[in-house]
């Protein structure tokens, strides 16, 4: 029975994406939503209040699906260069894979909705991160600066280089993902 | 007569802005938009096709005077970095005053209209960034990658560090914009 649920529940998130994706925010309702995931609308009432919290909480699985596949392989005991570049590689990894997932969350971010999320809640995600950039700064490889300001050069490049409406001549290959990190490297070091 | 009409055709772009940033693209028409620029649907179709070009036609046009903000105060006898540090100050100075252009230009970058811009026009405007970045990276002051790669370190840079949404933690003063600059110039000098 739990099994199915989760079923259930990955398939409304997924349908949420692909329609969003398709016709935008605005014209998807529950009962579309419903259809495409081949469930009925009460059953999307079971797990979500109303369109505006389905629609919230696909984001959040999204991020959150998005700070575990970062984290994959981490080790800790590898100096801080190791540890990051290990997330570059990983960030572009899912953007890749995952190219409807990130196309919701790019709109989603630039929407109205994006009012709504629980910022707490996304923090906790982004939590291993901030440690480790933490551990940077203590042990003086990382400058002393907001976290934001980290971010907007190790994190967000990430997203930019992946967008073909940013970074329209740009082929995504290793080497072309390697030398963005030399960069992202060289602004946040001391 | 041509005064009165440059008037005109900017009170159409200010309420298409307007309307767009209240609204959303799928809701704005023509019409909605000439009643707030106070001037009839068919004075609209004089200067644009229809709808899309309307909206393309806007963008283009912060687009424009976006870069031409940026180059204020240009001195291309001054030595690269600081030509740069300028480009940047002025960048944030152009988004903090033109909040609802840049909203806008934000919401059209992610849109599928944005399919519809004639990249080379675009382009033109932004040949006197590339060619700065090109005489430093002949004078070996800044790393020789691809443009796209730069510009992701030195100028979307601005355009997250402005993004309330990106960067909640962050108050703009003139301390973090000239921090975020420490960053962005070490990122890509050479």
């Amino acid at each position: 029975m739990r099994i199915k649920d989760i079923n259930k529940q990955e398939a409304i998130i997924e349908a949420t994406v692909l329609l969003v994706n398709e016709i935008g925010f605005v014209s998807s309702s529950v009962s579309k939503i419903a259809k495409k995931a081949n469930v009925s609308p009460a059953t999307i009432y079971i797990y979500y209040e109303n369109k505006e919290d389905l629609l919230v909480s696909t984001y959040v699985e999204i991020k959150k699906k998005m700070s575990k596949a970062l984290l994959k392989n981490l080790d800790n005991s590898e100096p801080i260069r190791d540890v990051l570049q290990n997330f570059w590689k990983n960030g572009f990894q899912f953007v890749q894979e995952n190219q409807s997932l990130y196309q919701y969350s790019e709109q989603f971010a630039n929407s109205p909705y994006s009012e709504l999320v629980n910022r707490a809640e996304l923090e906790k995600y982004f939590e291993p991160f901030m440690q480790v950039l933490q551990r940077g700064i203590e042990q003086k490889v990382i400058k002393n600066v907001p976290f934001d300001i980290l971010a907007t050069f190790l994190f967000y490049p990430i997203m930019i280089m992946s967008n073909q409406k940013m970074c329209r001549a740009l082929e995504l290959n290793e080497e072309v993902i390697e030398t963005g990190f030399l960069l992202a490297w060289d602004a946040i070091k001391l």
